[in-house]
């Protein structure tokens, strides 16, 4: 057998079901933005010459690079770009470790800071966060290890690690610190971690495009570094590693500060007005700065609320895991898909309440 | 320092040079394939909805599977989709490869091969091709090793290694034999090593929609495995390793047979008159089953007749390496490039007459 042992004991990423596109359907389940990315792409695409397509795309994304930089006040040569925040992050592993090296990480947390472990034959080890979900830097900085990977705001619980937080981490930690920054775009100002980018060079802070630009089709993530650790990612990464049209869209989502901002306060207005409809329908609420909420219900069993949802075709987040297999996570949808969820959810107390009876 | 020593110490891999698109430059350093892709993707990007980019896409590009699956007459569990056949290679050396193994290629080739093996910490054994760059299977499997890669037809030289060879090195290799077949459409029928796929359940067969599909720019190659092979690669994938647009333009070029066989058969033409002409010039031009031709120039410099021809905004090829330094590659062009470029090659020879007398 030709394939090694340790990927055949691999667990494979299970990700949210993709339903059918229908009218019928609310789909919640994938933290993807409700709103479409910016009409710039529609009128771009349409004057895009097919012609283009037989030739290779720039293979370093320079115009990108170049236009992530501009808004984000960081030097192009301290960004890099690739296929989804995932290929970021498999390319990070190859330059920072060696089989047998240990990572740490919350739990829980992103599962495939887990999954890339396993494929290199890391360790990872699982720092259990505290009731509300916070993480310790204290206990995270326990176990001898040669990276730290953080989600800020963490997957699954929206939970916002402060920034000062993560300054007394990089302080007394050698290795390499990852800060995840996937839904930062909804945590408001001065909660990202890149003003901390000139101080400590061990430090590599991951975006993506999938979220608050919409752009989760178009497989674009990013993460800015120190110069030399965003030349060691160039030699590593796949000589072209993201499609012209790709490169294009994400650079026209990035220019248009206007729209995706505008659409950053829309979701976080919806995410509020939920967090208050949850907390009168008697749930428990987890502060998220995150597109999402995740949330207890304190009168009822988690999966059957979300079977219920399932068969109503509203489609939510139920993970079977520890601590999470009695909460659910919400996306964000547009205040309409909303509403709607919370006539469900309403419906659902009066099905229970008459069984009940 | 966070990064791995061995990553500091790579060379990063040099492609060919891009200059701007420009009606004045001809561009014949990279393989790429000289007509648009199948007019059938301008028609569908023309009706695509900018709302579907919000969504991830399918995680294991089913849709694509299932045709190219049934266009070679191939089960789609046995086919394996990737972000450019960079990322398949990169996907099979995490699930074959521990640190410290060795794999074996001829010299030349494809030199990803070698940077993939420095990555991951393998030994990479050049194997040297014969003076026509024939490769000799007897000579690839001295070295003791768990894996083999040939590019076939073979990159920079566009040498086809026979099917009874590699059905010879199949029946005596119990490691990974990886057929590179990016070129393999110019090779004419029945010199695909995917017949032997059932049988050698050790033969993984890499394609790519860059060339013959003229699809460079949107990053998709495949690969052919045993349905084992494609589950282990697809646990140790990018989770969404395949954009929207990319896994729909590349269905429908796979779809569009006759656009893509007239296409082929036009370069392959176009490579017979350009081979008859270089010999005519007094080039000795090795036979090519590729979109390219290798080619040495008896009477003058490879290099002079490089820089010559870049002066006049033509790129062609030229690799300063062992055995390749007296010749350049040429990437076949349409007819009307090809007549440019023999004109300007013409020319060169005046001047350098001009100059001696």
């Amino acid at each position: 057998m030709v394939i090694k042992s340790s990927v055949l004991q691999l667990e494979p990423y299970i990700s949210g079901i993709q339903p059918k596109r229908d009218p019928g359907v609310i789909k919640l389940n994938s933290n993807e933005n409700p709103y479409p990315p910016t009409p710039m792409i529609q009128q771009w695409l349409q004057s895009f010459a097919m012609q283009e397509l037989r030739y290779y795309p720039d293979a370093t994304s320079t115009e990108l690079r170049r236009a992530i930089g501009k808004v984000y006040g960081i030097d192009p040569s301290q960004v890099f770009c690739g296929n989804g925040s995932d290929e970021v992050l498999s390319v990070l592993f190859n330059i920072c470790f060696d089989a047998g090296d240990t990572i740490v990480t919350p739990y829980p947390t992103y599962t495939l800071y887990k999954t890339l472990a396993d494929i290199h034959q890391l360790h990872c080890v699982y720092v259990d966060t505290d009731e509300q979900f916070e993480i310790s830097i204290e206990n995270m900085l326990k176990p001898a290890s040669q990276g730290i990977f953080i989600a800020n705001p963490n997957a699954q619980t929206g939970r916002l690690l402060e920034l000062a937080q993560i300054e007394q981490l990089l302080q007394q930690y050698e290795g390499v610190v990852v800060i995840d920054e996937a839904y930062i775009d909804f945590a408001g100002p001065h909660a990202s971690a890149l003003s901390l980018l000139e101080k400590y060079p061990n430090l590599v802070v991951i975006r993506t495009f999938s979220k608050s630009y919409s752009l989760c089709g178009a497989r674009v993530g990013y993460c800015f570094a120190s110069a030399d650790f965003v030349a060691a990612m160039d030699k590593c990464k796949d000589s072209y590693n993201l499609n012209v049209i790709s490169q294009n869209m994400a650079r026209l989502a990035v220019e248009d500060q206007d729209y995706f901002m505008a659409n950053v306060a829309r979701v976080n207005q919806t995410r509020e007005k939920l967090s208050e409809a949850l907390v009168r329908l008697d749930y428990e609420v987890f502060p998220s700065n995150g597109n999402f909420l995740l949330c207890r219900p304190r009168r009822h069993q988690a999966k059957e609320i979300y079977d219920y949802l399932l068969q109503h075709h509203i489609y939510i987040r139920y993970f079977p895991s520890p601590r999470l297999s009695d909460k659910l996570r919400i996306s964000i949808g547009t205040d309409d898909e909303i509403a709607v969820l919370l006539e469900r959810l309403n419906d659902y107390e009066h099905t229970v309440i008459a069984i009940d009876e």
